[in-house]
């Protein structure tokens, strides 16, 4: 059996095994949610790391070194948005690779203040080494306010909806037309910076969690694959309707219906929201999104008693679609 | 300007203050200390990040995984050690060069849970990556407990002595050895340990906080460099006695006295704890850890009023030793 084998989750699983009573059992989330959270006196605390490593997350030509920078603050911001944590204190590890000068580290840098600075989060450690290549992993450590629920991927029930928030593909979207060179288009603006400075919705998990819901994941892996964790997670089945899903109008004009549904359940690096919950909860606060400054969120499907782990996307017939992608895990 | 002529803390000063507001400001110690901390309403959270990569930090024909997996551990937690702060929750970034194993992982997995039994510690998430070439990151956070003071490297005043644990220069002289196809020599065992399975001082910074002792750093980058950040830091000089270093039996032995002391001084990846304040506390912390079960602790110079940030090592009759290696910048 190789790395490929397992793949990312499947290798997480095994090393969970592996360190035995050496992983943390005090943890309120079983392992493999969006980040670790455990108890203090006042609320939970949160923590999560995510790397980005040059050649697998981003490429010198596709973006610069301050939207890493950004990526970098917000995709692990955006695992504290999912458990609808605050944000706390940030710890950034720094693998320079020969190629790396200055004045890239100084982009990183104002790459990641732009994002603390949007976020309302802050840096407070980090550590610099030479390595032969470039990577980053960032450390996010959050809280929740004394009495509130954590959102977890477990904790979806048949019955409930499910929403997600923004417009998904969007940055599956940037993508394709950054490597088509097609980034300098003027309608192509909001999808490049969509890849380039992906949002973390942590106001909308912290309102999520005080409306009363309890299941979230972001959707960082791509649609199907993400709620595939929650289906999985919570023993549940998941039924999209393709119809139904916020496909952003420019991936609409620029790349054609196919294509852009396509990048909406498979492209990957939203970083958007996905809730399960009572329809009329979710309805609720996708109404009070515009008022309070929070993202549009649409309702795409249910949670059913159907086979656990399934997720189906279906066509206005009933039909089921078959996604030319689904996603992306890193190790294979 | 390159990133060789800023070196590693020449860089984090200047991305501290490029953050501008998006570097911490509520943390309990200035930028720069072995880890950042932060009240909660019982004590202190504390936190840390600290990388290993090949090449850099570790090679595959030094060491196994499975030591790189241990080290991964006792780096950060050393540097919770130096604050004087309970181990909590550990985090673990792994980008996976092409070359990596399921075998190596499982080995690096393995090493970090004896890491972890060793010292107490829990792994509560993490996240793996591919990437162009390996490297580790932990994010160690603890705490303190209520009313428990931080040790701070800024706290060393003029008139404290100056202590060291265990004896500093050993994991030098294994690597040494290692190098020197010399690591099976019986006489080598602890030596090679020193270096592929150091410790970290959890229970002797516990005991230094709870003794009154305000003032601290892990000697992981070499005594003399790191006492040079205490100087900085608290503003005062320090003078170590080059005779009274606890040199290792072995390192004597296999190495001679000159290679022994230059490695003591300027080895690096001790992962021991220097120690300031009153000379009466550190000989009563001292009696007590045979006792307690703490590493030996030994008193080898003093604070000075002298010019800020001078550390000097002196030899028997006043005159300074220029040590042939005084630690290493990983980024010089």
């Amino acid at each position: 059996m190789s790395l490929s084998d397992l793949g990312e989750f499947g290798l997480i699983e095994r090393i969970i095994e592996r360190l035995g009573e050496a992983a943390a059992h005090d943890i309120l989330v079983p392992p493999g949610d969006d980040a670790a959270a455990w108890t203090h006196d006042v609320g939970a605390t949160v923590a999560t790391v995510d790397s980005l490593a040059e050649g697998t997350h981003w490429r010198r030509d596709t973006m610069s070194l301050a939207d890493i920078g950004w990526r970098c603050a917000a995709t692990s911001l955006s695992d504290l948005a999912a458990m609808g944590a605050e944000p706390g204190p940030l710890l950034i590890a720094a693998q320079l690779g020969p190629d790396v000068t200055l004045d890239d580290l100084d982009a990183f840098a104002d790459g990641l203040a732009a994002a603390c600075r949007c976020f309302g989060a802050r840096i407070a450690g980090g550590n610099i080494a030479r390595a032969a290549s470039t990577s980053f992993s960032a450390t996010a450590i959050g809280s929740t306010r004394d009495g509130s629920a954590l959102l977890r991927r477990d904790a979806a029930r048949p019955g409930d909806a499910v929403a997600v928030s923004g417009a998904p593909g969007a940055a599956g979207a940037g993508l394709t037309l950054i490597e088509a060179g097609r980034a300098s288009e003027p309608a192509a603006v909001e999808l490049v910076a969509a890849h380039r400075r992906p949002p973390a919705r942590l106001a909308l998990g912290r309102a999520a969690a005080d409306s009363g819901l309890r299941c979230a994941i972001d959707v960082s892996d791509g649609l199907l694959q993400d709620l595939g964790h929650v289906a999985a997670a919570s023993g549940v089945a998941i039924e999209i309707e393709a119809a139904a899903l916020p496909l952003h109008p420019a991936a609409l004009a620029l790349l054609g219906g196919d294509r852009a549904l396509a990048l909406a359940l498979g492209g990957g690096e939203d970083y958007e929201l996905a809730l399960c919950g009572p329809a009329a909860t979710l309805d609720a606060l996708g109404a009070d999104a515009a008022a309070s400054g929070l993202p549009p969120l649409t309702r795409i499907g249910r949670i059913t008693a159907g086979p656990p782990g399934e997720v189906a996307a279906l066509d206005g017939s009933g039909g089921r679609i078959d996604p030319a992608s689904t996603g992306w895990d890193q190790l294979r």
